[in-house]
């Protein structure tokens, strides 16, 4: 059975790929080129999926830069050393998971794929509207309603096995099947050589979770 | 109040933006190249907004034929006067719809615009999934779950004003709302000056429509 998996070269959807993969899915990766500040993203990716042996992978360009609104895709500096407090930060790319998944389901529905993998967590994350349960229920809902498959009743699943995981039970989980994550970046904000940046939210989350999970972390930090 | 209308350069686009300009909206037209054998529909898109005098026109790039599967979209021939049947034709995009509005999605929050236009019918159609109210409820619902502005309870309303109109009457209401159709383009597989072939299923729908609106034809035809 072929699934298709939402790549992004993060530590969370190279999880992602190693759980479909131990599910004995072929796995086809899909790396999304939005215009992030983080394009050292697409490299960990292609290493990532090569490493797992993924039967395609393809790298899509959709600059998402015209949109704007966003720190991870404009000018706007990225927040560090934020505080916890209720508001969604500027990190959140509008639409982006929709934009994401659409694409995905285009593709999967050519290959004849109907499990469709997302690395979206809702526990140790920045808040975004589009990484919680009820957007992946909806959005599944949606799919199966926009495509010819999903009409003729050969139905698309989402998942997101990660959805309801901390990140250092992430991190175990992959640990145990045997994600090299020197390989992933989670920084927001990385140098030119791919070291993360340690201030940002993601990098806080990632640096908390190894040391939760009592798992060596093997970032490099600039 | 703003709104962002999918402004494809077709005929039904091109009246839903009519309608909106008509409900008072500050009109923002959004036109994606996907990769259409029809980009002369782009060309169509621009004339059409300025004409209406658009606050912004935006035309994006989002390939979409490395998702292959359609004649639109890839080398598969676009088939002509095809027997009416139940089957969804070739000429479908996978999941084309859902990544069009969740662009737009996209950039309706950022512009804060609250109010989608997308011209799909689902009378005088070609039987694509993604062009029935059951989806666009749907992907409302997704839009108002995904976002910031949906989550915080300032709702997005996905207007599909033509989705129960036939083909004719669509052309009575852009008529009176002074839609210059001879701007506007439908043929699949027009030629190089945008000259329409008449057979495709596009072209029927639009050649019937004229007649039995008893509006004339201002179509070139191949």
């Amino acid at each position: 059975m072929k699934a298709v998996i939402l790549l992004s070269g993060g530590l969370d959807s190279s999880t992602v790929l190693a759980i479909a993969k131990n599910q004995n899915f072929d796995c086809y990766a899909l790396t999304v080129n939005y215009g992030q500040r983080h394009t050292v993203e697409i490299d960990r990716a292609k290493n990532i999926a090569e490493k797992f042996g993924v039967k395609q992978h393809k790298v899509v360009n959709l600059d998402m830069r015209w949109i704007g609104g966003s720190a991870l895709t404009s000018d706007i500096p990225v927040p560090k050393d934020r505080t916890e407090d209720d508001s969604i930060p500027i990190t959140y790319v509008p639409a982006r998971n929709t934009i994401l998944l659409s694409l995905t389901l285009g593709w999967a529905e050519v290959l004849g794929a109907h499990d469709i993998f997302i690395g979206v967590n809702a526990v140790d994350y920045s808040g975004y509207p589009d990484c919680r349960p009820e957007f992946i229920k909806s959005f599944e809902e949606t799919a199966n309603l926009a495509t010819c498959e999903g009409v003729e009743g050969r139905k698309f699943k989402i998942h997101a096995p990660l959805i309801e995981m901390s990140k250092a039970e992430i991190i175990k989980k992959g640990t145990e099947l045997c994600v090299d994550y020197s390989l992933t970046i989670s920084c927001y904000d990385p140098d030119e050589e791919g070291r993360a940046c340690g201030g940002c939210d993601a990098c806080k989350l990632r640096r908390e979770g190894f040391l939760k999970a009592q798992i060596p972390d093997p970032t490099k930090y600039i």
